[in-house]
């Protein structure tokens, strides 16, 4: 039977592969450190919990309405208008099944086919897979290592826009390379999305996940609140990643949009999930404090064995869960061939599980440097030590 | 700030305008019936709720694999096979968030832009809006009043079939209009298909919601099961609308797909939910039975009523959870201009909130009978009783 054109130019996350890699090789009796995931091994909060319940005790398991239960909207428009300095109000608001949707769903909304859409390269890889499943041109821009850690290529970024481009994603606290804006920075995408009337995805699922400083959204900059689509999620701050809940902060005129698409793709988001977000956003900080504390503590771990591993280096990051180490002489070191056998070898070889730059993107031309990915969210401090020590004597052995 | 031009080719469910008139005229202080809603007023089992807190309990609330778990991919494949005298294996399940995905990734899936799909009219307008929005051609086919309740136009079907269809929504168990195929219908349908080389979308989102007989899917028919993608849903059998949970049964090859779609769109359905789906089709089936009967009890007493009405006829059916009478005459009455009219008025002097055939796509030429859709799977069987009393007395008073 025959089936659609369009499934030619559908991506995944290739990262899947690894997990099934790691998978495999734990079946066999292996030990295995799976920093490959961006997920999180903390429990679901009580309070989130009962309220979950409490919701289903009530009779809240019907239909709700598309864009989302009222309640959970202008407490999200509260919340994450009040973090960023702002005022929004529930009509900016779309709830969604989690952040992910609110990729697909804007793309669809503001993308015509042969219209071209700019993306950060290495970056999440759904957002190429969407805008080229949907007809678009994606534009990948890169990051440039520079003394105080990663840096968007501004000149590359202006360079790629042409009167066809639409719209630009932007993830500042980026997955995968840990990356943060400067204000500078920030405010000359925001400068160019205004000159060239460019609508904006803020990809800000990271924006809470912080050890030290302040968040700041693109969405707060002159000019930018009638651009800008806010993806926000639970899934990272209140460890909700397998709840489904984010949504999206948008314009009115488009949240309508959202509104409907929800409707035609799958009536609405889980009800009781609503009350249980409710109860995430307005209940005790507590547990969100305990988690950052405990991820910085994996993060300080990690950063330290990994800085000393022969071959090995990275910027210590202010934010997400991710370290996108430079391995390009520990490659070299282990006598690997490339990223992939890289990888390969180091989970057959010491059971650290990890994606590489490559599952973010197709490298771009002049790229000289080899990255990795290690997520540290679903690992003890203590595996985080055996797994990331098991890599540095392999390499150490190697020299 | 533009958006893009496939906006204009989606389409919703008008429905909820009607939920929104019947909201806004109780918000009024008045008393009103909803019968436009195919919602469902039973509580969730306790030992799905209970499985739902075992699973958080046991952390399963991280992310899970796209095209579902494991355990409800296998369950699924054993009660939907079992229950249609096949076998399914779990390849053949794609989880996702309620039935209602399955239309539009099955659109996706199987439909170039241009190409023609069928579809039934009356029917559920999420099929139209998914072919017109992703580029297609929406065909409708009607149904036709015999004297033994409503008979697709099998002549009309095979009419409609060109060299650019490439799929057929077929929706045995019929929403809006409750009609069921004789076998002869559905082989018809069958033999169409496999004859053209056919998508076939089997929408069985009722196929257990049935008071007797035996439900048969199209699935099961010679030639079908390579062509056939069955729309499964825990909705409605198990009171569930509010949880998202459902799945696509389908064709290998088109699995793998789906599960991609899914990793595109929204990463997984709500882990803990997978769970409680589990237990739901697992469990005692009590639960399913007592509001099985609860439901008959409330289809006969409206039948009863409804039959009783001057100008309105219905036949009794015998699956879903609607009525669909003819009120050609009843409009004529009580002097509504049109159903819209009616419909307005019948709120306004009675109460009885209910959507109407034009609720379920454009009117096809020469269809000279008027319909109006009552759901009475909201309302307590005395709630019916005292509402479409109110609308009989009504259109009593106006003869």
């Amino acid at each position: 039977m025959r089936l659609a054109s369009r499934l030619d130019d559908l991506g995944t996350e290739t990262a899947f592969a690894v997990a099934a890699a790691a998978a495999d090789w734990k079946a066999r009796g292996n030990d295995v450190y799976p920093f490959h995931l961006g997920d999180l091994d903390f429990a679901l909060a009580p309070h989130i919990v009962e309220a979950m319940d409490r919701a289903i005790a009530d009779g809240r398991t019907g239909y709700c309405p598309g864009p989302g239960i009222p309640e959970l909207r202008a407490a999200l428009a509260e919340d994450i208008g009040s973090r960023r300095g702002t005022a929004y109000t529930p009509e900016n608001v779309t709830v969604m099944t989690g952040g992910k949707p609110v990729i697909t769903k804007f793309v669809q909304a503001v993308m015509n086919p042969g219209d071209e859409v700019l993306y950060p390269n290495p970056g999440f890889p759904i957002y190429e897979s969407q805008i080229e499943y949907h007809g678009g041109v994606g534009k990948a821009y890169r990051y440039l290592p520079t003394d105080s850690g990663f840096a968007i290529d501004l000149d590359q970024v202006a360079s790629l826009i042409t009167d066809r481009t639409v719209a630009i994603i932007y993830n500042d606290l980026q997955n995968p390379i840990s990356a943060e804006s400067t204000d500078a920075e920030r405010e000359a995408i925001a400068q160019l999305a205004v000159e060239h009337d460019l609508w904006v995805l803020s990809d800000e699922a990271y924006f809470e996940m912080r050890y030290e400083g302040e968040s700041t959204s693109i969405a707060t900059l002159p000019g930018m609140a009638e651009r800008t689509v806010i993806l926000y999620t639970f899934s990272k701050k209140f460890a909700m990643t397998g709840s489904r809940l984010g949504c999206a902060v948008a314009p009115p005129e488009l949240g309508k949009v959202f509104g409907t698409m929800n409707t035609n793709d799958e009536s609405c988001t889980t009800h009781y999930v609503q009350w249980a977000g409710i109860a995430a956003l307005q209940g005790t900080q507590e547990p969100v404090r305990e988690m950052l504390e405990t991820l910085r503590g994996r993060r300080d771990t990690a950063c330290e064995i990994v800085n000393g591993t022969p071959g090995m280096a990275v910027e210590v990051p202010k934010s997400t869960f991710y370290l996108f180490p430079d391995v390009t002489e520990a490659i070299e070191i282990v006598g690997a061939r490339d990223l992939a056998d890289f990888a390969q070898r180091a989970l057959h070889e010491t059971g650290v599980s990890f994606c590489t730059r490559n599952h973010f993107g197709r490298p771009q031309p002049g790229e000289d440097r080899r990255y990795i990915r290690f997520a540290y969210s679903g690992l003890s401090q203590e595996r985080i030590r055996e797994g990331l020590t098991g890599m540095r004597q392999w390499i150490e052995a190697a020299r």
